[in-house]
């Protein structure tokens, strides 16, 4: 029996976008306000989902307070009151979309979770927004 | 690396479900309430999901600003504050269930964005009501 | 020791803002689509607060479930899936405003409410537009 | 044309999560403050998704009204506002995780659903914690 | 410049609403379902709101670490994951009603908090049942 | 008879809490990771209030059409998708808290809106956390 389990988590960043391949007018015309150099930011609203099957002993997919601690040492711990193109290693050459960060988190979880597990992480980076990987 | 994107919008309709090969009597028994003549509404809330390939140069699937504008155009423009059975073309014949209006707005989008791309509609009717299509 | 109980109630209706006393040109000016002939709707969510003292046999301020009742068969039943326009009698007359409706629910509730309580409603008519009476 | 529909339900109650064939020490090790002999609760938030092709007479997948009033007598008459291990037959034995809880639920509808529909459910357990079944 | 800030937390919390000084006949007939012998449970959503001048150093109110510290460590700790009636001192003798456990927070609180701050605390019980006190 | 409009809006924006005055041992002391030199962000979600009488030929205390152009124009226009520190005028000299922010949103629609009106602003910074003005 296959279920998915879903564990919530929450940063608050600054972002910016911009491909510094492009001069300053194409970056205005693609990426319009979220060029701003100083910055804007978000309450970025994270699910990352594990899908396996359910233990008979635990009745679990997955520990939920492991996935949250690793939510928490892997991502938030890293990625939370931060500004995502000056301060998280990822994103210094690689622009921080919201497809772009749901890779990196992805990425970040899938090198700590066992193959077993298949993963799928959803970002909501406004109410309007949200993105999903992989599909 | 494929990823999805939603992006959100609302409407505020009017609308009444009612099959006019049926008469009073069996409408009012499959439609309930709903079949009211003088109509109720709801706010719609849609989200269009885009899937496709994260492109190198946007780290974008899908600029979200032309998705919002397509989704303004072509379908807040048409349904939001209308009747759907009487101002609303696609609806004239059709029963505006939550079924047919995602299937409409599938149709109405899929014909302006490229078949790279897949597409998802969700809609909520209500918080307890809300419909998906493609499944 | 005084509080307030709030207890949700919801109703889908259709309506139709304007004032017979305008010509057509004013109405569109005044209430813009809100006055689309054909009407439009809204899913309302209601939140009726009693104020009274905690009473220490029971610890309740007011029975919930009375409240319940009564916001259902006061309210719910006359407005859900209807046109508060022509179904309703208290807007035969009266423009079914945002804030005309919590007026109209606040008289409706009043008076079968003893009055060593306070009361209070909150309608929300869309995510981004809500009314409190009395204030 | 295929579609999902998916109607919410709630239920309050109170569980207990527990392996009896372990000792204490290990019960706490696994479930924590979850182990609580004396229980705690939440309000889970149950959507039952139903997909199947729209019919052209009605256009609906599914009368939301009938799943609505199999998801009541089926499920909430039995879940809410009561203790999920003492009494609910099927969690006698059965650790009520909210993996088991969906497996449990989804087996409750499946058996009073025709097979040509496919379902899945989705439980809340609280904002942060959720698990779907089948995936 | 005086203006409220408003912190939240959440619990999960079983408990059972009951008057020792009834019989169960009149306990069922007041309580109904929340009379359940065995427990049910909620996620309780709280809001604790502090009102005072901003202090022209920090432009705080009231430091929010701080505020969200207390609730910690005087309410979540004694209260998440515990059977009201059973783990919790206050409840000993005290039906945990909403409005019961709203003026118990409170009491918590006002003793950790200068008086030159007000206080008022929200609890919400589900999404349709809420308390606010004082008023 | 006299009620309360409320209209929604929403800002995404860096900021950083920082007092110039203080050395930057006291600022990590006092702001933590809220004083991060390279800023962070949040969807700022904003709800303005207008107290007043019930227009009895509109039946609008205030029309949410010309609200919500003013919350655009003044608020939106000037703080989404920026960085308040740098980008916006109020904060150069100003502590960007929440506190603060709703003081100048108050300050920036008071000088709009006529004085037979009594306003309130709400300022969400995250689900978490919220601040009133004035109380």
């Amino acid at each position: 029996m296959r279920a998915a389990v879903y564990r919530a988590g929450h940063f608050n960043a600054a972002h910016r976008l911009h491909n510094p391949d492009w001069d300053d007018a194409k970056n205005r015309a693609v990426f319009g306000k979220c060029n701003n150099p100083n910055y804007h930011g978000h309450n970025y609203n994270l699910e990352v989902g594990v899908f396996g099957d359910i233990d008979s002993a635990t009745g679990y997919v997955y520990d939920l307070g492991e996935l949250s601690g690793l939510i928490e040492e892997k991502v938030l711990n890293r990625f939370d009151h931060k500004n995502l193109n000056l301060d998280v290693e990822e994103f210094r050459h690689l622009n921080p979309t919201a497809e772009n960060i749901v890779v990196v988190i992805y990425d970040l979880l899938r090198r700590e979770i066992d193959r077993k597990y298949d993963l799928k992480i959803k970002l909501y980076e406004t109410e309007r927004n949200y993105v999903e990987y992989p599909t």
